[in-house]
C-alpha cells in the first residue's frame, strides 16, 4: 500500500509556474507581485453535506477547487495559488488519481498553481485554500453597494439546485435538462473572467453560493441597504427545465451551489455590463435594484409589483 | 438555535492588526510587506485520528492553531495571518466559543490576525492554513543540508506521544510526568522564535510531527544525504518519564505531535546555537551529523557506536 507521502508525491505534485517553492517542505513559498493585495478564501466540503457519498471523484475536484476560485472571482482576483488538505477514509489510490485528475484540471484552466497540502485519514473532508492577487485596494467586496444601484446576476443560477433534486429522486427532469442541470452542479464554472472585468465597474459582488436571496441579502447587510428583485426578470432556465413550478422557483431564489455572480452596479455602467455580457458571452441580468432600507432586507416583487412570499432565502448549516 | 453566519460574528470576529480586510467577506484581504516572501502552510486535525474526541475543546483550538504555526517556525517565518475551516456535528454553541478561546489565544501569542474562514456540518474535523512572512530568499527548507553538518533538536520530544500513552491507557505515568505529557500533547508551543533565530544559521529545518526519525528523514531525502544520530545524545526527558524503557525510546525517536524542530547546522555554527539556546531558555541539543550516503538513510547508534535497530521511524496516516 502506497504511503501518504508517496500519494502525495505521485498525485499531488507538478510542476509549478509561477512559484518559489510548491509542495514538499513545511511550507510552499510564494512572492506576490509589487503593489498587488493578496485575497485569500477557504470553502470546506464535506461528504454527505456537500456532496453525495458516491459522487465521481473527477468531478469532485474540478468542484472543490472551482468553488474556492468562484470566491476569489467575487473579490476581482486572478486566482494564483491553491493548497488543499484532505481526509480520506482509506487511501484508494484510484480515487485519488481521480481526485487529482480534477483538481489538477481547474488549476490548469484557471492557471493556479497547487502549492501545498495535507493528506490524513478521516470522513471524506476536502478543505482547499485558494490565494489571489488583485491591484492593491481594488478588490471587489460586499459592502461597496450604494443605494439606487441596479443589482445583477450572471448566468442561469437555479440549475444546479435542480440537479441535485434530480439526483435525490425530488423530481424528475427531462433528459436535456438533466444534462444541463447536472453539468451545473458537478462542473461549475468560476466567473474568474468576470470578476476581473467588473473590477472599476461593480460595487458590490458575491458569488451565489448559499442562494440568490441569501448572498444578495449579504451584500445589502454589509452595505447597510434594502433591495427589490422582479421575479419576472431573474433568469428563466431553472423554471423551463422543470414542470415542479415550486421546486424550480425554490432552487431559482434559493438554491445556491451555480457559482454565479451577483453584484451591483450604478445604473450609468449599464451599458458597458451589456457590452461585457457579450464579450464574454455570459448572460448578465439586471434583476432589481437597491435601495434605502432595512439592511439586508430583500423584497421580491411580481410582475404587477407586489410583494411575494419568500419562504426561505438559502442555505444554512446550522440553521 | 444560532445560524452558521452569527455563530461565526460571535466566536470568530475579532479586531484584526495587520490586514486589509478581515472575516466577512468572500475573502480576506492582505498585504504582504515588500521585500516579503510569503510561506503558506495547512495541516488538518481530524477528530479521532489526530486528537482524541472527548478532548478539550479550548485545548483543542489552541493546537489547531499551534501545529499549523509550526511549520511556519520551521521555514523560519514571522505568523501573521490564518484562516480555519471547520466542519462540526452540530452546533453545539459553548463547545465553539471555548475551541475559539483557545484558538484566538494561540493567535494573540504569535500575533497572527484570524481573517476568515468556513464552519460547515460534518465529523469533527478543523483544517486551519496560516501564512507567514519571510525576507525574499531566506526561508529555511528541507533541502538545504551539507554532508559534515551537525543535526540538532529542540526542547525534549517523546513527551506528547507519552501523554496520549496514557490517556490511551497503555503506560500509567506518574502525576509529574502525566503534568509535563499532557501540557506537552494539549498544548505544544510552536518554536516560532527559534525558527526565526536560525535563519542564516541553520541549513535545514523541519518541525516534528510525524516523529523524530521520520522528520530527520524527510530533510536527508531532500539534501539527498543520510546521518547518524546517537542515542544517548539524544534529550532524556520522555525516557526519564515512564518506567516502561521500550514505549518511552518509541515515543522518543518516532513519537510525533511534540511540534519540536529539528535542523541542521555547520559544526563552525555550535557555539552561536549554544548561545541562542541560553537567549531562548529553550534546550537545543546536538545529536548527531548528516553524512554522504544513501538518501534518506537514519542510522541510530548506541554507546557503543553500534547501530541499534529501528522498529518504526515516525507516523504514516496511510501505512
Amino acid at each position: 500500500m502506497p504511503s501518504e507521502f508517496e500519494l502525495i508525491a505521485r498525485h499531488f505534485t507538478r510542476p509549478v509556474r509561477h512559484t518559489v517553492l510548491g509542495v514538499g517542505d513545511d511550507g510552499a513559498i510564494v512572492r506576490p507581485a509589487a503593489g498587488m493585495d493578496l485575497v485569500v478564501s477557504t470553502d470546506m466540503l464535506v461528504g454527505g453535506t456537500h456532496f453525495l457519498q458516491d459522487t465521481d471523484p473527477e468531478a469532485l475536484g474540478w468542484k472543490a477547487l472551482a468553488v474556492n476560485l468562484s470566491d476569489l472571482a467575487a473579490m476581482g482576483a486572478q486566482p494564483r495559488w491553491a493548497v488543499v488538505a484532505a481526509a480520506l477514509p482509506a487511501p484508494d489510490e484510484a480515487w485519488i488519481a481521480a481526485f487529482a485528475r480534477g483538481f489538477f484540471a481547474a488549476a490548469d484552466a484557471f492557471d493556479v498553481d497547487v502549492i501545498g497540502g495535507d493528506t490524513t485519514r478521516g470522513p471524506l473532508n476536502l478543505a482547499p485554500t485558494v490565494f489571489g492577487e488583485v491591484p492593491q485596494g481594488q478588490a471587489l467586496t460586499r459592502a461597496g453597494a450604494r443605494a439606487g444601484d441596479e443589482l445583477w446576476v450572471s448566468g442561469a443560477p437555479g440549475r444546479a439546485a435542480l440537479g441535485l433534486a434530480h439526483l435525490q429522486g425530488r423530481t424528475r427532469l427531462d433528459l436535456a435538462a438533466q444534462a444541463d442541470c447536472s453539468a451545473a452542479l458537478l462542473r461549475p464554472q468560476p466567473r474568474v473572467a468576470l470578476g476581473l472585468a467588473l473590477r472599476g465597474l461593480a460595487g458590490a459582488c458575491i458569488d451565489v453560493s448559499d442562494g440568490l436571496l441569501a448572498d444578495i441579502g449579504h451584500i445589502l447587510e454589509r452595505s447597510g441597504l434594502a433591495a427589490e428583485i422582479e421575479f419576472a426578470r431573474l433568469p428563466r432556465a431553472a423554471l423551463d427545465a422543470c414542470a415542479d413550478a415550486e421546486l424550480a422557483r425554490s432552487c431559482l431564489i434559493a438554491g445556491g451551489d451555480d457559482y454565479e455572480l451577483a453584484f451591483t452596479a450604478p445604473p450609468a455602467q449599464h451599458e458597458k455590463i451589456e457590452a461585457l455580457a457579450r464579450k464574454l458571452q455570459l448572460p448578465l441580468t439586471p434583476i432589481g435594484k437597491t435601495l434605502a432600507g432595512a439592511a439586508g432586507q430583500v423584497r421580491l416583487l411580481d410582475a404587477a409589483g407586489q410583494p411575494m412570499p419568500i419562504v426561505h432565502r438559502g442555505y444554512d448549516h446550522f440553521a
